[in-house]
């Protein structure tokens, strides 16, 4: 079965190589970029701007091999693709929270941005606390990386080319 | 600018209809589903099963119009779609964070299912609480509908035919 989608907008930042890049958007506290959302969608950001946090959903475009087993930034150890925020899925869909600054018309300005400069917008959410669980968290082969998670830049390993 | 996706599996729950539904995971708490992945790509679940929590990205294969200002569930005032998480997107892209129980072969057992039986899958990621954000949220309209976020059902206005 295949889904057809577009872009719906090209997300801007400072990020022009995936070398260097945060790898979460928690390591990339401060850091700015701006949400180009196509013209014609303008009226569906209406009270967007009341929110404090978004998810955006974007396209991986530089992604370009699936790989089933991925080394993760973190560490060198394989895990499975599902395991990790690897861009090499087979819809290689992102996903990242960032923190919405302000919104003026089609342009939403965004911080705490780990995406690179010129991806391709799928979505935007709101991001609802009350939405996620609430009950105990175990988070697998990132429980030993807890305080690294913060920091760790991109080393480039899932480029392509 | 056209990307094209496809289908990865199937999630399978006890909702046959929209209409009834829990609008979240928060308010399907204790409902199980499966989610049936293509047999290829068992490899790539390995090690997910040491997760708690997995989000799951699907295909909203119901929903056929978009419409850029919707009234959510839990009101009658209109809001931006962006502003909700209504099915009528420009990209019918659905999230959810579900509760993982165990792993056999390519079959996840969830619970927490808030999605309609028979729903394409496009994703699977780790849910890690510590890549959220942890500074003051702000959820706009929702606000006012917090303890109602958990036990609100859906009417099916969402429904096309």
């Amino acid at each position: 079965m295949k889904i057809e989608f577009h872009s719906i907008g090209i997300i801007h930042t400072p990020f022009d190589n995936l070398e260097g890049m945060p790898i979460q958007p928690s390591s990339a506290i401060g850091v700015k970029g701006t949400v180009e959302l196509v013209k014609d969608l303008t009226p569906a950001l209406d009270d967007l701007n009341e929110f404090s946090h978004i998810y955006l959903l974007y396209f991986f475009h530089k992604s370009t091999s699936l790989r089933l087993r991925v080394s993760p930034y973190l560490e060198n150890k394989e895990h499975g693709l599902f395991a990790t925020r690897a861009p090499n899925r087979p819809n290689p869909i992102g996903l990242s929270v960032v923190k919405l600054i302000t919104i003026e018309n089609n342009l939403l300005h965004i911080e705490n941005v780990d995406i690179l400069n010129g991806t391709p917008l799928l979505d935007i959410k709101p991001y609802v606390m009350q939405m996620e669980p609430t009950d105990a968290l175990q988070i697998g082969w990132l429980e030993k990386h807890n305080t690294k998670l913060h920091s760790k830049m991109s080393d480039g390993r899932f480029v392509d080319n």
